[in-house]
């Protein structure tokens, strides 16, 4: 990894020109890898960015990346930057779209000891940088006002930040959604976030258990006085938040929705439907 | 250049975390240097970010660039990154901060033909990133915006983008602030804009020559009206444009106004009150 690098002249460093997306692998599974694959074509095609790789050539070279790496359980992720003019031009249709992937050893947003006793987290009044700026359905690098937050949030001796959006709703973390339950409800906030993909896996584990989740608006006070708070990412899952600010989520012990929640996740890690062998895709294995 | 390069685990690339200035050699000289590193100082600051190098050294290793490059004009840029850390880590206090410094051939917005004629700027309704989300008085590198509206420019057949702020006003373009004159009055957007130093050379300049100059909202139909119009930036320092959208500026033709300030500006390359030689930073000249 000491050896993986983009060039300082790359539109994707000078100007956060770049998309990316990142799936995890579990237990040497891949976890909903199609979910990532489409949303990443999507992202590239929104930026006008184009690879010469097709789809399974991309999942070969994730494959490859885990299996090369030799981690049973990584955070892989695949980048499509703009690239660099030959010429120094500022015109970014002259530069040549480059893909990056790599596999890191599994992280999690919270962690053991978090994720026992919840997440501690900070509301900052930073504004998440609205969709009229950038389409967050875009994943994206622009993370200065998460950053902020992030920063505002330590201050406050707080783990991890939520940031608002324009109207003063509650939006994201950095790298995450986050979840309200009231009244065995579910909520999470529709406007200004990224669609993630483990958000999304909440929306599909709900309706397997015949629970209500629905996106809209929360502001602070409200999620401030939900029963359940958890957040969602693909780095950690679904990850329980018992303190926001001052107030104590419930009784400051991590909730039966969020348990349950959690419980499944990771049971689905190993159903074919949700999750498929990195070995079935990587072309260096030596196959029988 | 082409071993010029920064870990992909960098958060400055991650997460565009980063800050950077970009000064401008030519003909030996740099221009302005000391503004430059006054708001690279604030910057870091206001980012939480240290180096180990004062402000001597800084300029030194930038003299450096420009004399090792063999270049008598350049782009000069300094950036600080936030850094990666070693463990992977999902603090950015975690990070060690990079220096990375480099020269480029002098470039400019506008190329020669241009810079006669007047350039061809089409109005985006991409909007800025709102101050409440990044603080633009950080140089930044979130450009997703910009780079949205040079694309819809392009669809337009203009030759690049002025985008708006929130309230629809114009904000300025990729790598650039814009001025509009009329009846001899000078007015640039103050909103949602990145204090360019090129920006701030039009004031001292404007102040110099007894003309009127300010900081203000210009709507969109209100530039489209304007006797003149050009831009500002230290890639081509000020560059007329001619055309917005359908509407031609005046006569068509480069204004007056612009072409007094342009021969000013230029001036001012040799003046030591604006400019300094490099040789008198570069450590490594043989000095007599």
């Amino acid at each position: 990894m000491s050896e993986a690098k983009v060039s300082v002249l790359d539109w994707g460093f000078l100007h956060s020109d770049v998309t990316y997306d990142t799936v995890h692998v579990w237990d040497g599974r891949f976890f909903r890898l199609n979910l990532h694959l489409d949303r990443f074509s999507q992202s590239m095609q929104r930026l006008r960015m184009k690879l010469p790789y097709d789809r399974t050539e991309i999942a070969t070279i994730l494959a490859n990346c885990v299996f090369l790496s030799g981690h049973t359980s990584a955070y892989v992720d695949m980048i499509c930057t703009r690239g660099a003019s030959p010429t120094f031009s500022r015109d970014p249709r002259d530069a040549e779209n480059r893909f990056i992937a790599f596999a890191l050893p599994f992280g999690s947003v919270a962690n053991k000891e978090q994720l026992e006793r919840g997440l501690h987290i900070a509301i900052s009044d930073t504004v998440r940088i609205p969709p009229t700026s950038v389409d967050p359905k875009i994943k994206n690098c622009h993370w200065l006002d998460l950053v902020q937050g992030l920063f505002e949030a330590y201050d406050y001796g707080a783990e991890t930040a939520l940031i608002v959006d324009t109207n003063g709703n509650i939006a994201e973390g950095p790298g995450f959604n986050v979840f309200a339950v009231k009244d065995g409800r579910l909520r999470t906030p529709a406007n200004a976030v990224l669609p993630g993909i483990t958000r999304q896996s909440v929306f599909d584990l709900c309706s397997e258990l015949g629970m209500s989740a629905v996106a809209g608006d929360i502001g602070p006070s409200e999620i401030k006085a939900a029963d359940e708070v958890f957040i969602t990412s693909t780095a950690g899952g679904i990850m329980p938040v018992t303190k926001i600010d001052a107030a104590t989520m419930g009784d400051g012990k991590v909730g039966a929705v969020t348990r349950r929640l959690m419980s499944l996740y990771w049971k689905k890690h190993t159903d074919p439907e949700w999750s498929s062998p990195v070995s079935e895709l990587a072309s260096l294995i030596n196959k029988p």
